[in-house]
């Protein structure tokens, strides 16, 4: 069948002709229906050798963790033909995080498919029945995204939740693929006012049309609004400083995106008094399930830009610029 | 009456004689019995005008904010003569915190009985009703400092509780008084592993009386040991950065220290992944309440070192020294 | 000043002239604009002395617990003419529950501002400052019946809320004033799918009106849907157990209805398994305030019926008969 | 291989010979040490053919869930020999409760090892790795109680730790082996007082090792105590009243017992207001996780009796009989 994959360490990945895979026990072969493209793919291409060794990643191997597609073949409880979603966050199902349904816990999480095994840039990938996410009608060719850059974001607002109040404000720092995903979710599941921060126009007006109340360009503006949820999608000194101050007591602030930033003052005096400040990566099996249930229920929307599997070079090129409106996501069939 | 007091800024303290204070209506007149020093009233020599005045402060002032005594007037349910604690932090009543039981976020918190306003080192006392906890039978000569070194040590260990689970690991660091009240809360109300870490040999035995399983004197031996919580009652850099390393994934890490510390490394990747980081300055009237159950069933201890009244500067010069062994409290009856 | 008061017990209240209230110490004195009619204060005209008495009740006393108006005089941070409302539940503020902001736990609540205490059926009236909720710009001659009818639905909600999942379904039983409250605010809070029973078809069309997906006109078919949650605004036995039966394993089930009704079977294997049960009376002061931010940003509505004071026996009997369309409010000014 | 097995409906279990399982993929092969026994084996002596097949359970099956032993053959992450308790509730590690870690719910609950399928009373099982818990120093023959009688146990009162204060109560109804494992929990995890009641003096006893502060003989003068939360193992309509009318306002009143009891009041004003009132059946793997670490931290003892394997039929006379002191456990080896 038809594949892209990382073929080497710091190499550029390509399109390959790889074996069909064979489901094992427990096992469920899923044709894969559209896959979605993500950042964290492209800087796979400079993994150096002993990093991905020390995760336990094997060369070569698939790319793609935002797979949707169809049972391939009877599987367990799932009928063929059934459209799924799979978990992009692995996890190995019985440790003391995934029996508590903490599976972004799960010190098995770094190594998966799509990351260091073989993903779902591909006619068919198998996946444990556990990770299997029936779809009900949504359309698999679509759905791959909801399942990363949706419950990412999804995890993100679920945590915050609690402390968001009506009356109150909730910020969502960087609208871009998560931000937006986070920007609906807000405004299903609390009551406040929705603030959304890009310097990007584009993405302000992307945020505006997912139900932001109010967008700015900077976050120099956010100092002691008080808010009671700040999700901080970017991740330099300056949001993290930004979003820090921005925190009313006893709110949170989430930091989700990996830039690299740092807080250069004295925590005690300057993080929200009785507060609570959080970061993570991936996302529970739960959280897919209840993005799926949104988008079922037609309460957000997920926006990609379709690309032919052969186009798939090209939209890692458009996702590495900036270009995309939307999330990448590649057609399989 | 005699007053111990803070007659001007960035001045010393002294004995001094002033008019019985007169309760105003919904006032409860408190006969003192004995009230703790804290550090803090060490700092308040050094604060400069400015920063008082912006906080509200009046000079002069009677110092202590960890104090007992009895109800020396019939008011509203109390009798006279009910021996009672009067609750450390300045709280409304009516803001938005206030009414939610979180006194600690309460915006009116930084000024109040013992700092800005006169407090408990005086022969009576003014308190508003919801401050005034009924002791039953404790001592209130040595109850004071139940309610700030101890509430607030266990407002950080409710926080932490819901995290600390059977077999796990909860880490104390600095067993001075908090500390020390830290270990036994964390004894009393979860089933973990209690460690504490003290370079002082003495504070490591008062940790071990405590009911600490362990003791370490440096925090370099804590990366990576997976606790389900780590206080901090320091607050350094060094103590932040080993506490937030030794947090397992989904832990906490909470500081009550006013070290001053920060951590000089990226927030995405080092903070406890889905852990929570929080910090917080005072306590809940809850706090202190159900501290002085915990006393009062003779479930933690309270050790205090006694002084007459006209030793109070004596005993601000052993609390300046580090040579008490447990809280100071001044008798004034 | 004019009110409408109960004036003995078994009685029909009437129309008097009274003194205007003196706001003693800490009382701020309101000036109402508007009052809410509740089917408790008919019941008031059935209560037996004995019981009145042992709840400390006093005879004469106005009418009216859901009240809302303007500050008269300045007091504490109110200015003069400042919108506010009047919190419906009594609290004393200082005792287990209120420092934990859980005031219809208190058990000073059964006597109150309207019950057995002057309500607000009157010119002016007095209320602690605790409980004085400014309301922004909401106008105050309509926002009473959100303290009382909206506070409670919204208390039954937010205790529900982090049970009700996206995917998820939640049931009103009984869409009457409460009801289509509680209609709403699963609307803003959760994402789930909202069922609203009611036998009446103008109720069941305001329902709708006010966002549920779905109405019945009876319990029958709620039978094994697998609710996250259902609300009972009725509660007579059909309802209790269609109710329960209702209830997915780990949900919620809701008493507030007042009707009387019990569970004629085993509670084991019968109740909703790891779920939750939870029944109670009035709401907290959080809950008021957030149902006035729900209010204010416009996310709610509050359909009142007006009547001129005048005619405030009038309304009541068109309370009585159940022929109002909205919650009836007698305006004062 | 032996085990002790039922062979029809309705009739009475015997010793038989069977061939030893062979595990398919992802399963464990588990030597078994000892296997503890539950009145619920007793009634599947009763359980009707019709019910049996609508559960999905097959005849003949061997008895026996609360099973504990030695890994057979190395699998997955386990190593041979490894001392391991395998989780009494069935579940299927995939549905919504599943991936929540709310096994209990889990619709596949119904139908397990030793309930429908072969269990433990045998010397060899078959363990899904999911439900396969490290024992560390715990001595197999006597751990498998710690995984029904314990774990549900502790579901139980985990449920009900948030509700219990510092100074608030706690009360156990029923003394027997989930019940005086309740006392030790409510020991560990919380810091109030502990109040047992039992009509057996010999249980009373036990309960007062395990550490409950005080017993009674009868429920009677357990009205208005205001308790936080009342654990019902025995579940009559008497024991149901009582605990309902001894719990305070937001306490919890959980139900495990099965004997069939209701409530004949209305539940409005009779049910604990804004408490919660919950049931359940079976508990979660991380319960039975828990209550193990427990146990290897020495927090909590386990009585068990011992009886060999061929005197099974013994050990039920007994447990039907009421004279076991402790927990029967059939040593295997």
């Amino acid at each position: 069948m038809r594949a892209f994959r990382m073929t080497d360490w710091g190499s550029v990945p390509s399109h390959a002709e790889v074996p069909e895979p064979v489901p094992g026990p427990g096992q469920v072969l899923v044709r894969v229906a559209g896959c979605g493209l993500c950042r964290s793919d492209l800087t796979m291409r400079q993994m150096p050798r002993a990093v991905g060794e020390r995760l336990g990643w094997r060369m070569p191997f698939t790319l793609g963790h935002e797979t949707a597609g169809w049972v391939a073949a009877p599987a367990a409880d799932l009928a063929e033909g059934t459209a799924v979603a799979l978990a992009a966050t692995a996890s190995c199902g019985r440790c003391w995080f995934c029996v508590r349904g903490l599976e972004s816990g799960c010190p098995h999480g770094l190594t998966g498919r799509g990351y260091g095994r073989d993903g779902g840039l591909a006619e068919f990938v198998l996946a444990d029945r556990r990770g299997v996410l029936p779809l009900g009608g949504l359309d698999p060719r679509h759905a791959g995204p909801l399942t990363d850059a949706g419950a990412t974001a999804y995890h993100a607002v679920r945590r915050a939740v609690p402390r968001v109040v009506p009356g109150g404000t909730a910020v969502v720092v960087g609208a871009g693929g998560l931000g937006a995903f986070a920007v609906q979710f807000l405004r299903v599941l609390t009551a406040a006012r929705v603030l959304a921060v890009d310097p990007d126009p584009a993405r302000r007006a992307y945020a505006e049309e997912a139900g932001a109340h109010e967008t700015l360009p900077g976050v120099d503006r956010l100092r002691r609004i008080g808010a009671d949820a700040v999700l901080d999608f970017v991740g330099t000194d300056e949001t993290i400083a930004a979003g820090i101050a921005a925190v009313r007591p006893g709110g949170a602030y989430g930091l989700i995106g990996s830039a690299g930033g740092r807080l250069d003052r004295p925590w005690f005096g300057t993080l929200p008094r009785d507060g609570e400040v959080y970061t993570f990566q991936g996302s529970a099996i739960a959280d897919a399930q209840e993005v799926i249930a949104l988008a079922g229920a037609g309460l957000i929307r997920n926006q990609v830009e379709e690309f032919a599997f052969e186009k798939t070079e090209e939209a890692y090129d458009r996702l590495a610029s900036g270009t995309l409106t939307g999330r990448a996501v590649v057609l399989l069939q």
